[in-house]
């Protein structure tokens, strides 16, 4: 894989964004291998990622901060700089329902998820042979109605400790607390097994059934306070019939939902997705 | 087009109904060219259609409807037989856009809907050069606030004198009394305009794009007294991203609202679609 | 899972078969959970699967089979009667890439796929590890040049040792010799990584991206002496666009492949497939 | 619809190609609201696209070529700009099938494609009615055996009296002359209702039957001298059972065929398809 800084911007829309930004690449020999831009004429707001070579540029990101730092400011850009040699670090986490684990440590170990996985917490200890398997550290956290303070302040210590920047919930079955939900703001994945917004909350796949729908779909967003409302990175759907039970729903849904949070965990690891507001821009 | 008989049963599942109908037919010739059924295990409810040569008969409806009695009977059917050469009549209704009746009216123009259209009834006259070309009568009954009980009274006139067995709102944007629901149960087709049960109601383009889902779909269902709450026959949908304003989900989303409808209707003048409860079997 | 047998036939199209069918079974008191028909016009042949409650049959299989048997000869029947509870014996065979077989085992360790695996054989040693994780034996029978003839006899024996009833390539990049092919007509089962019938051969991903073609797609299909040209089981795409490289469809066609693959093996396994000359009738 | 130009770019990659013409549209203002740039890195070409505010530039489109003409030179630009008050003139040939003609009609009546149609060529005389209830002149240029140079001398003139620089193929099941392909190279657009490469030629939906395809598709495609193997604009698919007779095929490949012709000339008069060798780049 070639070595590359991605470049991520947003901010309000003007003439000649573009031109100093690509200006300020082209002085210094930076060759963009993948640039997408978007303008949001509603919010007037403007987007924008770069991919350049690293090996092109005469300098590390420690010194394109310090040199990019006055347009930043000049167009009150909201920015960051990534290296795609420094790995994001992502813990995993997980109950019963192994299908999105199987599928995103696959993913995984073949190299097709550029990232670290410094371990995993589950609620439950099912998983913890196959996690081991792939050399992941796994961590058996139980939540029950009575602990969840002391619960959720383990987990705190654990994601710190693995120094993660970014959580998946790849079918926890558990609500995240607000606090948590605040410090890791568009870092928390999840993937809800439905087509959101309709069938928030528990049983998805029964409340469609009930309501005689003609597809089942699953929603990969970033977790906020307010559930299964947050912004939506991903979603797809699966055409089902009135052959199907809520059980057959449940074995449907499942390949929808592992290829939607797999998609969409792959774009945030790329820094190809850009919150504002409730929406996501995803330059994929 | 060949000639058959479509023979409809839904009634409490049991052994021996199969048994009992195949040999009522094959005793008298009975040539079945499709045969479809379904037991709904949670309702223990049975649900069969039968495709006959009417040639294969030595007897038509009438007598068909008298020797086939006593099974129904014995069975509890709730059915219906029906003939391909008495098409169904279907009055189409529609407001200012367009894309689904030009879509219908070609579908039926080219014979791919075997169904009569005998007139068609808008609150507005915007369609009626497109409607009169293809040589069928249009009636424009504006719908106003104050004049709703005398303009549904005229509406209903009009659909009782075209003998109508199938209303379909091809985008007719208004709200059918109560009393017209269910006159005419499970007879009239809408095309809603989302992904149901997302975004019920007014502008669901709109409300897709505020909460920023990443696919918009399109629902054809039976309309019942309850907004948007009848029985689904079809949905689908297509994918948008980020750089859709409300607008273009209106655009794209007309060629899904148009198709669904279209395969909608023509599965309900097949007789392919029953109704349980507020779901449908679609034997397609 | 319900104790089910699963009777499956196709014959010459005539009056009376469901009739007769329908009767013994319901003479018997067979309670028929799933029933499908389908009559082939072009060729005038008949085909039929009906699944019925194993508790609901006064006897057994072998008892059925006598019983039955004068039926089947009356109508000219190809048939066959299984048992949900004897399941199919699988052989996985295998190279190198492994999103296929990551897919397939934890389908069947998770109780989605209703068969044994009594072991895998692959020409690379690098599974081995993953598949004895699930507790199955593998096979390393390496193939060369020079040492075909004697690896297809050890791959023979070790089917025959194996009792398999099925052959799987998942993703098994050699060629099967035609006697293997002829002794296991219609149960060995292969996933080609195009949609076929483009892209026969090799490389079919490199071919795609050279035509530029803008979807690229996966066929299961049983496996013939024609390469890639034995009956279809089923097939699925997925788009692309000129920012996809050769590579990046050999990425996202892994997603493809798995999932037909899969399906099309769950079909197979549970009697859903008929294959009629050289194209399939498919009672999904 | 905003009054904007689209400056259309491909030239040999290498750094400061966005930083320089950012540069010229930020220094007379030009504000942008829509860049899409791509890099083939195997044929080391970029390409990109803009469109700008008409408005926000102090000059038109003659002065803006003479402007850009240096640095179009500097880096052997092959390059366009275009109006969007200049509507590009879309001449349409049709032979009997009219599904694609009544799609793309009602498209252009509804505004949705911004083009004009100043006329229709046909070597039937069948959709003349249709043709002239949309206000177009329909011109019926019978194509036989023996007349053929005739009949396309008599097709150029009127294309060439029609001012047109785009032809479509909506159905139009005749071989175009080499002569006129060559002539209006990347300026004709054609349906082929097949996923090709597979099943080039006639009767596409028969030979799909023949080989049991589960899934049937359409190509829009520009036209070249070599049949059916010109740059793809775009292809879809939709499911096909063994259920479907070749004229089932026909029927719902129908759909597929206008959906994908009329995207691909709408994104062909958007100038969002930029060809090299035989692919496409579709900025869509």
């Amino acid at each position: 894989m070639e070595h590359t800084y991605t470049l991520v911007i947003s901010c309000p829309d003007r003439v000649g964004i573009v031109a100093k930004v690509s200006n300020f690449l082209a002085m210094y020999g930076g060759w963009i291998t993948e640039a997408s831009h978007h303008s949001d004429l509603d919010a007037n707001q403007f987007f924008m990622r770069h991919e350049i070579r690293a090996d092109s540029l005469p300098f590390g990101l420690e010194e394109f901060r310090t040199a990019f730092g006055p347009i930043a400011r000049e167009f009150e850009m909201n920015w960051r700089i990534t290296d795609s040699n420094t790995r994001k670090r992502v813990v995993l986490m997980c109950s019963k329902d192994s299908h999105c684990m199987v599928d995103l440590l696959y993913r995984w170990q073949s190299g097709e998820l550029n990232c670290d996985i410094p371990c995993v917490i589950s609620n439950h200890d099912d998983m913890r042979s196959l996690v081991e398997w792939h050399g992941i550290p796994y961590h058996h956290v139980p939540v029950m109605k009575d602990n969840k303070e002391a619960a959720y302040a383990e987990v705190e210590r654990l994601i710190e400790e693995a120094q993660a920047d970014t959580l998946v919930l790849a079918r926890y079955m558990q609500i995240i607390p607000p606090a948590l939900c605040d410090k890791y703001r568009h870092q928390i994945i999840n993937i809800h097994h439905s087509f959101l917004p309709s069938f928030v909350g528990a049983k998805p796949y029964h409340q469609a059934w009930e309501r005689g729908v003609k597809l089942i779909g699953a929603t990969c967003h970033y977790v906020t306070e307010e559930l299964d409302a947050g912004p939506i990175i991903d979603q797809d759907i699966v055409r089902v019939n009135h052959r199907h039970a809520a059980q057959d729903m449940v074995r449907l849904g499942r390949d929808v939902e592992k290829s939607v949070l797999a998609r969409g965990l792959a774009w945030h690891i790329q820094d190809r997705v850009l919150v504002h507001g409730n929406k996501t821009v995803v330059f994929s």
